[in-house]
């Protein structure tokens, strides 16, 4: 029985709640969030009582920690979690800034704790489908990778300020499903990118729309586009082309209905957002870390993971604001 | 709160019990099986203890009963649930034998408990979305309707011979589904079959494999088929053709990958059986049962239902005996 | 070379011109048709002269014929064209009178001259493949076979009450493609149909919307179903289950193109009607026609096959008219 | 009437010829190739006479020449043909060099001749209907587009040695449909690609799978993919991101049969390559061109239009050699 606190009870925070709750093997101990009423709410629906960051650091009765907060706290939470000796299952990003990254990570380290970095992609039926078939070789070498993350429409203008903009907010999860679809680390990025959705974006040096071209020692070429604004919806999806045939993942749907009129034929938008989309990879990945948790092993994705995510993320940034290729070597070397 | 005792703990009584256990607003009290080390598995996994039957009716800490035994003993439960005063959730049948259903409803009527039949496909999304469609006029006045409903495999032998046959075990769910899309009652079934999965079948006087037709007051055409064995898995769908346009449902899948190499695309075989396919509609049900429990509705699909679709079963048996079509009134008539 | 003389310069009368004229070792050397005008436009556009119906059976530089006249009068043109011994492609049916239809073929086998009946679903490039893989044992024995051919919008009522109804005019294709597809002749039907797209139809016996069963010696189920009219335009659908599988056969369109926008995702209807889906069996099966004559090859589907054909719809009417089952040799014996 | 030369006896020669043939108002009167047998051919089938290079063009009886030889050859055979003031229908490219298109260009607007460049995706159904929906708003402002072309096999070595490689002979294509979709000229192109179908194409240069980005004054991103080695077969998609949905052009099939067994869903490749792909479309590009010749209308795409394409290609190849992004007006600057 592996006993959480969770740290954060918004939109995310109450997916992970319901999530422990459920699981056999988990139970929800603790919700702390800065808002009171809403940690009070969660803990009301899923169990636990509502505790003081302080004291869910030091319970006796914690084993582990969801830090589920605005993403400007994850380091800090981290860094303190490690120090308390609990394992931390993590949304992204660990940091915006990497070196404060590298940081955190230099201390999880020292403290030997679990770190899982929720790259909820990974935990996916379909992504994980795809990914096993392209290990076994059903489609050959990869040769070109084509992944589409787009969104219903553009956070909050406050929101995307203190992001970090679409690169190391958004896109970090292709950029991980890349990593680890290809198994080795992209050596060069180039981005280019504008604001079509909200040109208010622009304001803050990011952008709304981007496509991003990455490739890696072995020649694979990867291409990523994401925009903030989707009319049609939450859109995912992915292409593997590879020597020997092509992998595709294409998006799901809440039914299967369609209706056919003079109109021609009509079927409903994809699944709305991440929380409808990915709600089985929340299970999953929930299940997954208590399951590493029990058995001593360490969780995967990990911290360096999120490492590696930004460190693309970064680079893509950097690309797109000098108009040029970059290099991952180069990015690293900078820090 | 509603406080649930569950007889059965095989597959379809696990699956109840696990809902019962995740839904805030129901607890599982306690569990019946003939097998009392199912039983005993099945409260270890989701509460509750094991019980006897007549434990259970006795119980006062237990408002309503989830009845997921053998067909062949829902009678008996459903009467001395009645009896006890309890809710009552049944999966289909309530009997085999439609005058042992009046009997039985008649006592529930004369108790005044709430007798929920579990028909899933009302409850699935989608199923659910393209009544609504329907209902709210999209496609007009329904003209043709096909119901396509095969299995993977076709059950034990044994069980098929208890069962009461294809019409009264399988197609009983289409015949719910048929009822409840055009709102009216069939007046007339044709039925055709053979047994083509398993010859052994036919010593039963009962098909593996067979199409019916109904028609109703108004004129709409119904057409169902059925097979106990379809190679490539649990095959569920729906078309309604109206003087509008055309409302269609198609199968589910666990994933959304598609693998195209030199002999073409290639896609994964629908979601397994009825467990996944249903999965969702489990759920709905269940906590739809709890909100008429606790808001003092009466649920539906009612008993009545549940009669209702065995008569046109029993009309589809006797007309595939038969060879000729029968009329609903002429079955009424004869009980 | 391959001289034809054409009677009918309607809409399938100009599709077959045109396919002559582009065929190599085809020549359209006249046309018929009462509307003089019409035969002029055609002859202009496609080449041949127009010719009175006496003068192109007397021509000795016309080898095969084209029947794409008013089905009343297809008779009497192949009773002509066998006494000059001119070989015939026929459009269905031969006739609607089965004894009509049994003394033309009677006369047809006495002068030794080819009648090929242009049942043209045999010819399309899906129907053809669907057929060649059940033949090869893909999809196993076939156990349920489902026909789906729906019409944009009726015909005119005068055409209709002279067409001798849906199932000996429409259907009668439907019962084709069942017998080409089982190869076997079904022994009996069962037919329920009504009129819900122009009720006027009723007055003349006949239906709009049908559904027809039929079954074979061999055990397999046939499902057809019929409607004059459909919103969502021309719909040709098969599927047969089979006992290793399901072939299906889904509609064409004209473009590949999809939209999809905050309303869901949209794509156009099917291929309008049949000249435009049926364009490539068009092509095609004068194609085969031409090479049979040149290689002295006895064309199919046969007169013999329009006569089957049409007794299934001959029996499917019948069974309409009474509510029974109708059994085949039954309405052999009749005639 | 066009009375048409046409210059190739190839595959696509051969393609071009039929179609003369078959379309009433144009007539095919000469056949060259440097294969005199296969002129020979080519003419036997579809009519004409076999002439030498000099007769056709000084040939009073032929007002139109199709230009099907080897690209190497193009730009003296437009020269020669308009120096002969016939019109021209070329298949693309003009030539590899940007410079020698320029002067033939000069060359031609001198001498007041039509010059067709026959880039087949225009007048294919479903690209013309996208960009119609396109242009007329249904997506709204384009903001992403993504072009996928990819062949079933590369050509052999020779052909590709001589061809100016990927950039200049296949994904001219795309440059062109992408000016055309969004009717503006892209500024900068970035392109990235490698040898994975033939290593060996690597000693000329060239790249056998390339993705391309492009941006445009408005700043739409333009991203094109081609692979010289699709196991898959011919693989051609567009998808357009607007701010107001998203247009989605899919392949096409020769039949619409799927199988399903056990392995699951199966359905064939697409169309095999650009013959079959684009069969519709070479009708149309020169029924298009007949009418443009009989109404004095100067057909588009222009010479122009392939100077452009080109010149886009040429960008992309340099970029891809110097691993940086390239300015079109800096290749212009360089000619």
């Amino acid at each position: 029985m592996i006993r959480f606190g969770i740290f954060g009870a918004g939109r995310i925070g109450r997916v992970h709640a319901a999530n422990v709750a459920r699981l056999p093997g988990a139970r929800l101990m603790a919700v702390f969030d800065v808002d009171r009423t809403s940690a009070a709410q969660l803990a009301a629906s899923w169990g636990g009582e509502v505790r003081s960051e302080e004291a869910i650091f030091e319970s006796r009765d914690i084993d582990a920690v969801v830090i589920a907060t605005p993403a400007e706290t994850h380091a800090a939470l981290i860094e303190r979690a490690a120090a308390a000796g609990k394992a931390i299952f993590c949304e992204k990003p660990i940091d915006k800034d990497l070196r404060r990254v590298r940081h955190v990570l230099d201390l999880v380290t020292a403290r030997g704790v679990s770190l899982f970095m929720a790259f909820n992609r990974r935990f996916d039926p379909s992504f994980a489908e795809l990914r096993n078939r392209l290990v076994a070789g059903e489609a050959g070498k990869p040769e070109m990778i084509f992944l589409t993350s787009r969104d219903p429409a553009p956070p909050a203008l406050d929101y995307v300020a203190r992001s970090g903009g679409l690169f190391r907010d958004m896109m970090i999860h292709d950029f991980d499903v890349a990593r680890w679809l290809v198994g080795e680390e992209p050596e060069r990025v180039f981005a280019v990118g504008g604001c079509f959705a909200n040109p208010a974006i622009a304001q803050y040096g990011f952008v709304d729309t981007a496509v991003v071209m990455l490739w890696t020692p072995s020649g694979t070429i990867i291409n990523i586009n994401c925009a903030m604004r989707a009319t049609y919806g939450y859109d995912q999806r992915l292409e593997v082309h590879g020597s020997a045939g092509k992998l595709a993942l294409d998006n799901r749907y809440a039914t299967s209905v369609s209706m056919t009129g003079s109109a021609g034929s009509q079927r409903e938008l994809p699944l709305a957002f991440f929380a409808e989309r990915y709600a089985d990879a929340y299970i999953r990945e929930l299940t997954y870390f208590v399951e590493c948790l029990e058995n001593g092993i360490r969780p995967s994705p990990s911290g360096e993971d999120g490492f590696r995510a930004l460190l693309l993320a970064e680079a893509a940034h950097r690309s797109r604001d000098q108009g040029t290729p970059v290099s991952i070597d180069g990015v690293l070397g900078t820090l």
